[in-house]
Order: C-alpha cells, then sequence, then structure tokens
C-alpha cells in the first residue's frame, strides 16, 4: 500500500451502548440505520459497521430479518461501500446468536472481540433523569454485573466460521493483554496476518483513551506482530471520540467514528445523523492533510478481496 | 516512608495455578505450605501469600480448615511476617467461598482482583508427558472456556467486607483496564487510596511481562493516581520472574516472587523452595543496593496497622 | 487557571533557518513582520515570537534598531498581544547580541535555549536550484560545522538578565537532556518554577518531531518537575509543524506555528501569510473543542504580570 | 545471532572524567592501565575501552606512545580481547589529536560521538575537598563553559578514517536527537548498518539514566534503524552504572561499566580494581540467566571481522 495519506474511516452506525433516551437522532429501525449509513458512506467512511435494533423500543436485537433488512436498503443505494457486521451483539445474547450474521450474510468484516473485560455501562445511569423503555435502565444497571464474555474457545469457534465465510475479522482490542491473546492465536496458528486490529478506548472495564494508552497499544502491536502484520484503527468512547481518533491520525492509524461510540458533535451538541461525525472526522483529516480511503483502497489497504 | 532502599517481598507459596505434576517441590499439605513461608520469611520475604491445596490430590481447595492450619503453623514459629491471603482462588469457586477467609481470619492484606480476564492456563498442557492426577489436566484444559470472573459488583463487595475486618486489599492489576477500573472505584468512593497494586504480568489473558508492559503500567498508574496515592509490586508468570521483578526494582518497586508464580530458579533448574527464589530475589536486590524490608517497614510502606 | 479548552497559540513571524528564496511570502522587512504579526494575532495567535532580518537581502540581524521598529509598528495597531523576543540569534552572533534585545524592550517573554546541539540546516540547500543571495547558501552550508552554543554559563547569565528585567524565560527544549539541564538549573536555584517549557522538534541535531518523542518530552517534564510547575508548548518543524503541534493539543499542550518554523499550508501550498498557519491552528483546535487563549489568559497560564 | 543468552560487557577502564583525588584506584599510567584491563578481561569483558592519561599527574592525553604502551602491554598477556579505543579525547583535543589513534593503531572498535552536548562536570567539584592536582579544579570548572564539540562534518571526517582503517564505529549517543543524527548519516549513505550503539546516560548535558531515558532510547532505535540493523548497549554515569545496565539487560542489550563511568561498588564503596565492576556486572547476568560473551561471541554479535 503506497497511500500513506488515505487512511479508512468507519462508522458505526448505532451499537448497543447507547440508548434511545441519550439521543432523538439515534437511529433505531432498520430504514434510519441504513439511511444513516448511506449518508456516513457519502461524506467518507468506506466501512459501514452494522448492528440491528427491535424497531419497537431500540433494544438491540440479534434478528437476522433485521440486519437483512439494513443491509439491502443500503445495498439499493451504495453497492461500494464495505459492510461490517457485528458479532459482540448486546447484553444476554449467545456465541452462536452473535456469529449468525456471517454465514448468512457473508460481509467482508465483521467484529470478533479479542477477549473478556467487565463491561461498566452503568455510570451512564445517573446522567439520564428518565427513560423512555425500561429495558434502558435495566440493561445499564446489569452491566455493574456483566462480563463482556470472549473465550479463547469461543473465538477460535468465530474465527473459523468467518475464514470458511471469506469474512475478515476486524479484532475488537481493549485492552493490551487483547493484544497478547491475539500474537497466541496468531502463533497457534488460528489467526492469519495480516491482521486488523481496532483499539477500542474509553469503555469502563478496558483501557482509557488517552494518547499514551492508544500510543502504547500501537507499541505493543509493533512489538508483537512487526508493522508489516497488522493494520490498526482507534475509536474513542464518548466524549473522548475525536481526540482519540486524531491522535490515532497523527501516529499513523485508521479511524472509527458513529454513534455506536459517541453522540456528540461538541460539547452539548448531539450529533443529528452519523454522516455529522463523519464530516467532522474529514475535516479534522484534511487539515493534517490526509483522505479518506475509498471503499476500493480500503480494501486494497486491508487485503479483502 | 523514608527508606527508598528498602522493598518489600513477598512471596506466593503455592498459589491454584501450578500442578504437583510440575514440580515434587510444590508444597501441598499445610505443613509443607507452612514450613516453606516461614523459611520464605527467613529468607527476606515480609508478606506471604496463601493459598491452600487439598492434601489428597494437590487440587486448589477454599477449605477454611485448610488455611487455618497453615495460619497457625506459620504463626506457631513467626509471629511478624505479614499475611496476605487469596481471595483469587481457584476455577470454579463461588465469590463468598473466596473472600471468606477474610472475616474468617481478618489477615492485613488480601488480594482483590481488579477486573475480568480471560485466564488461559491451558498451553501448559503440551509441556506435561503425563499427569499425576486427572484434576490437572481437566483444570488446565476448562481454562480454554474460563474467565477470571471479577465484575464491578463482586470487587465492591469484596472490598466493603476487607474494610469491615481491618484488611487492606492488594489490588492484582492483570492490564491496563484495571487501573482504570481502580480509579473508578476510587472516585466513587469505594476504594481509599493510598492503594496496593500488585501488577500481575505474564498470564496469558493479561497484559505480558516486558519491560514496556511493566512501565506502562507504572506510568498509567502516576497518570491516574498520583506518586503519593498508590504504592506497587510487580509479578512476572513463569520465566520471566526474574526479568519482571528486577524491572520492577529498577523502576522503584516492590517484588513478588514465589512457586506460585515461578517454579524454577533458572532454565531446567527447579526451585526446591519457596526460600531458594526468595534468596535469588534478595541477591539481586543487593547487587542494586537494595534491601528487603522488614515486616514492619513493609507495614509502614502500605500503612497498615 | 480553569480553563483547559483554553491553549496558547505563539506565532513566530520570520526566525532565522529560512531564507528568501524559499518564499516569496517571508516576512523580511520591520514593516512586513510587523503587519504578519498584527494579523497573526488577529488570528488568535496570543504570543508573537519575533526575530529581524536584515532588509536588504533578508539574512538574520541582531540589529536593535529593526527590533525597535518591529516592536513599535505591532504596538501602533495592537497594544495587547505579548512580545516575545528571540535570543537565538542567527550563526555567527555573541550571546552579548543575542540578548541585548532584553534589557532593551523588557519583553514579556524572551526565548532561551536550555543546551547545545548540532545545527543542520544544509540538507535544505538540495531543494532549492539557484538562491536569489548569496549568504543564504553560505549561511546553510555553514551548518555542515555548526553548533549552536548555549553553554551552562551562558544560560546563566541570560537568565539573570531576563529575570532583572521582568522577562520571562521560554525556555527552548531540543532534546530530552535539555529537560534535565533545565531541571538541574531549577535545584541550583537559577532558574525559578513554574518553567515555560517550548519543545521545538524536527530540526536536524535535535529531538524528531513524531508523536513518540513529543510524549516522551512531556513525560519527562512531568517526572523531572511535576505538572503543577512546568507549562509547555510544541513546535513541529518543516512538514510535521501540523501533526506535532496536534499531538500538543491532544496531550494538553500549548503550540506554536508560524513561518520561522514552516513555510507550508498543504503539501506544495506556500502559506501567504503567517495569519493563514494560525487560521489553520485555530481550526484544529476548534474542532477538538478547543479555543486560542487571548494575550489576558496567556498571561495568567504563564503567570506574567 | 542465535545466542540471545550472551551480552557483551564492555569495560571502559579509565577515562577522562574522573580525577585522581576521586579514586586512589583509578589507573592512571599505562601499566596500570594495562593490568586493570587484563584483569577486567578475565572477570568477563570481551571489549576493553582504552583512554590515556599522563602517568605524571593523571590528565587526560591524546599521547600516542601511552596508548601504544597500553594496548602492548595488553596484547602481551590477551591476545584476544576486543580493543576499542576512544576518540572522545579530553577538553581542549583537536579532532585531528582525537581521532589520530585509529590509524595508528586500526583497532577493532573505536568510540564515534554522534552529536555535540554540553558536557558539565562541575558539579563534581563540590563533593571534594581539596584536590592533588591543580589541573583537575581547572578542567572540571572549565565545563561550565563547554560543549563537547561532534559536529556533522567531523563525524564524517572520523567515520571515513575509521572505515579506511577496517575499524567499526561505537556511536556514543548521549541523548535521543543523536540517534536521529545517526539515522540521517545512514540515509546519506555515510554510515554503513547494522551500526552499533552505545547509549551514554547520566551526563549533565546529555539524556538521564532512568529506565524511562533508556527505553526511549531504544524505542527510537527500534523506530528508526529496524530491530536488525543495529545492536546497542548501555552505560550509567556514577551511580546508576548498575541500575542502568541491569535496564539494558531486562531490555535485551548489552553493557558498558568500569571506572570511565563509576568508581563505586556500592554506596560508599570505590571498587579497586575495574575487575570489581566487571565481576558485579557479571553475577548480575547469571542472576537472570544470562552470560558475558567472549570476544570471538562479541565479534560474531557486532560483525566484526
Amino acid at each position: 500500500m503506497n497511500k500513506p495519506n488515505k487512511r479508512i474511516v468507519t462508522c458505526a452506525i448505532t451499537g448497543s451502548i447507547h440508548t434511545p433516551t441519550m439521543s432523538p437522532y439515534l437511529p433505531i429501525t432498520p430504514q434510519e440505520i441504513a439511511e444513516n449509513a448511506i449518508d456516513a458512506a457519502k461524506a467518507g467512511a468506506s466501512v459501514i459497521h452494522i448492528h440491528a435494533r427491535n424497531p419497537e423500543n431500540g433494544a438491540p436485537s440479534p434478528d437476522l430479518n433485521l440486519f437483512r433488512e439494513i443491509i439491502e436498503r443500503i445495498r439499493e443505494k451504495d453497492e461500494d461501500v464495505i459492510i461490517c457486521t457485528t458479532t459482540g451483539g448486546g447484553i444476554g445474547m449467545t456465541v452462536e446468536q452473535r456469529v449468525a450474521v456471517v454465514p448468512e450474510f457473508t460481509p467482508e468484516l465483521a467484529s470478533l472481540n479479542a477477549g473478556s473485560i467487565n463491561w461498566g455501562l452503568f455510570p451512564l445511569i445517573g446522567k439520564i433523569e428518565s427513560f423512555k423503555y425500561p429495558w434502558e435502565e435495566q440493561m445499564l444497571n446489569a452491566t455493574k454485573n456483566f462480563i463482556f464474555s470472549n473465550t479463547f474457545e469461543s473465538i477460535g469457534e468465530m474465527v473459523k466460521i468467518m475464514y470458511e465465510n471469506g469474512t475478515k475479522p476486524e479484532l475488537e482490542v481493549y485492552d493490551v493483554g487483547h493484544l497478547y491473546n491475539i500474537a497466541f492465536l496468531v502463533n497457534a496458528g488460528i489467526l492469519k496476518t495480516p491482521v486488523y486490529l481496532q483499539f477500542v478506548t474509553g469503555i469502563l472495564g478496558g483501557i482509557g483513551s488517552t494518547p499514551y494508552d492508544i500510543m502504547n497499544l500501537q507499541a505493543t502491536a509493533d512489538r508483537l506482530f512487526g508493522k508489516k502484520n497488522y493494520q490498526w484503527s482507534v475509536i474513542g468512547a464518548g466524549k473522548s471520540e475525536f481526540t482519540a481518533t486524531t491522535t490515532g491520525l497523527v501516529l499513523g492509524g485508521n479511524v472509527r467514528v458513529g454513534m455506536e461510540d459517541n453522540l456528540y458533535l461538541d460539547k452539548g451538541v448531539l450529533a443529528k445523523s452519523n454522516a455529522e461525525l463523519v464530516e467532522k472526522m474529514v475535516r479534522i483529516m484534511n487539515e493534517l492533510s490526509l483522505e479518506p480511503a475509498t471503499p476500493d483502497e480500503a480494501r486494497e489497504i486491508l487485503g479483502l478481496k
């Protein structure tokens, strides 16, 4: 890849962390999610990361029919953008439910979480006066006792299913140890290099989102894999979205933004669409003499077919 | 504390990771564990970290009677050394089982694991030709699907029980995110500063044991807590025991050695006792113009009563 | 200082590194320098860093009359902006020549170089086809054998003159060792804390301008001084101007831009004025929810009277 | 090189920093220097770094006859140890004087300082009540205004002379910027890779000798050269000798000890010979499962003929 000024912008449209009460602009229905995705792609995102939600109440859902509708609606308008489905799912889902999207839709990319951590969303409760839906507070509160479970065995099974379906794993790295997990899986012949790493920073339970944290993750990946054997991108949860991604840019990395990770354009200013977050990211890139990769450039960077 | 050349040596006598097949010198019975502890204290350890094992087959055990016998046997010969009980326990134990030692024995210190990780011992299987006891291979194999569970709720409960019993938590930090967990618990008023951090490095599932990893943990603790609000020690699992602890020494930290973490004195040379590992640690300290703290000096460093 | 979203933007108008052949927009005469300064201040710079040049041929000059004209012209239009004179001067100037501006004009700030390094500008020669003035190539070529001389004795003398004149030193830090020099001078009672550090990165002879370098400088300053005893800013020479300053922003620092450091707005696009560089810097700040400090806010941050 | 447990121990016998008043054991005459070298080699040093001193008063000397006598006396007893002559010399020596040993003796290695820094020995004055020889205090005092001069031009000339004589430069790195200087010289085709780097830490004027400093130097070398294109060793000046070299060991580096760098075995305990310092270094290595390389193993590591 000889285009160092091109960087992949991934947009994670809705995720399973934020709840409808937190923003009226959070896309819920397949139609909203698809529209947000299409506009994010127009704004510069070459990868769309997809979760589905129950259209009735906005709760995260593993329903394959919802995923199907989202993907079909995106493809009607945009045949080119890379689709990356989640396998992280939501609280209470089984491994089978989480990975089912892969054989069903054979996406080019799917997320694969590289280890287990506590997953503490409960501090968000204090910021909300009253919730629209009862499941929101219940879900947030349940994270006091929740572990985001990704054992070595389940990771190995998911990798196998992905490779069988021509899907490249986007390895979600929530802490330094997850890089060692990946190195173990590479050495064991389970994962193939180059691996694609997504540094997910700022989740309570995982690593923070300061520049030090991001630099340490990158330096550790360099030591464990060597520069040629991995590509990487970075996410900053919440208000660190743009400081973390900008840190990623100056360090040579790719970036992810979107309402899964952050609902705000600026302090107190809700983003009205995912596209607004992508546009802001692209403005920062341009100031640093960088450009968003097209889907085909992203395919080249990541070695997708 | 005005004695920068004094460092606490903790000795972890038997733990729950290694199995009888791995070393004939691994202490199993209360008598063996106590004798190892007494000799380790004579060699320079001021803190003894205790697990119990089933005397019949060496399997990790939460049996309070075993802990009682170990502690009483140590106290017969050594009234001074600081006792630090585990609350990590072994695979399959409940939180209640794990913490029960605290109200029962009100130790000065008890370990408290600061987050959840995968806990992969299964690669050890390949190094063993045949196991003495069936539980050994079963236990190691089960870690393919095992998460060492320490949720925010269970940590909070354990902290409460410790404080009620005058026990200071030794916070086991297996990755950078665990420092953020602790910072969250400090800010929430659940943990009091100064906190005592044990960096546990080299477990598959957590951070590695290179000097970079240890320095990053320390630098992160500096940023999150400030130098005056924490003390720290370091463990290196397996063959990294002495490089990791030596790194800790040059960085100003305290150290833990012992057969819980490592069975070898040198490549291919099994330690015949925990005291041998402590003696080696003390020789390295002396070459660096450092001395092991006495139990009373350790109490002063850690603010124990 | 309770305004973490305010950061000082310093603009270094013309310096003594770049030569007239390199950009037709490089300000040379006192009038050009003053106009550039006034516009840079309007664009958001609260500190103006001043060098003088021979109006005939653009060569760096220590002539106090030129400095006087520059300062008077700035003050006619802008009574508020903070003036920071150079004491770095140009090749061949004596220490006395370099510091003479301080007693003469008693500026609020003056640069003070915190150590000696090789100063290699000669690689710039290869980028120029033909020079406007003979001194340009001679000066660049002479740097093959040039040391930027700032001995402990001369630094001490300059500090004394600055303090006698109510001028705060802006300590130019070209490498990690310069931070140790400053720590030595603080411990010796020669420099008073809080010190103001300007990390000058990317000069051949000194430290590079990668994010790693900048983070290491900051982390070293933290260790040597403690966060409360210093403020800092960062410069990236040449094409690293905006990646280095953006790194500084995400790390919590202040920034310097301007034609002393960099002549380009983007690859191949010369800046037509210093104000254009400041405007670009401010756009990046705004995307990161930061704002340029006013001169009075900068005085508060730096403890100027 | 497939012997990761072998590390080169260099012994720097007398240098030009310490003065006779500081230790009665400092070797001064060619006979003393040679005897110290021979014993250091027996103790495990595979490289001997040589300076000469005026036998009358101990002042550093560039006299080739002294160097000749030292080398001949060493070779009488030890035909194998690698000889590394200084080209750093002492205060007041010209570049020609400094490099003259290379064509005269064609040593396998010679030191080559990779940049210019302030060189502040003057704080040592306060530790001495009365000096044996007047030159000692004069020399130390003169460093207030001294720059250790190694311009790009003089470095280039020295490299050329070394390569013509089959001498490999041992590049003395006093700060991070010196690594960038070396990278520049490699890219310019002046220096050939793999380069051999000696990190000289703890000199006032250069980088400190903390583990952070050493790790940053190593990490920077990794980024600039790539692991395969350099070997490295580390020196800690004064009381940091053994913490700095031990840090080097755990990071995978080679080490230098000796009375050029440090006169003490422990706090308040003067080393009676250079061999004592080497023996202590080797004891630390052995505790870390490392062994000193033989001269031939060192030749293999460094690519000497």
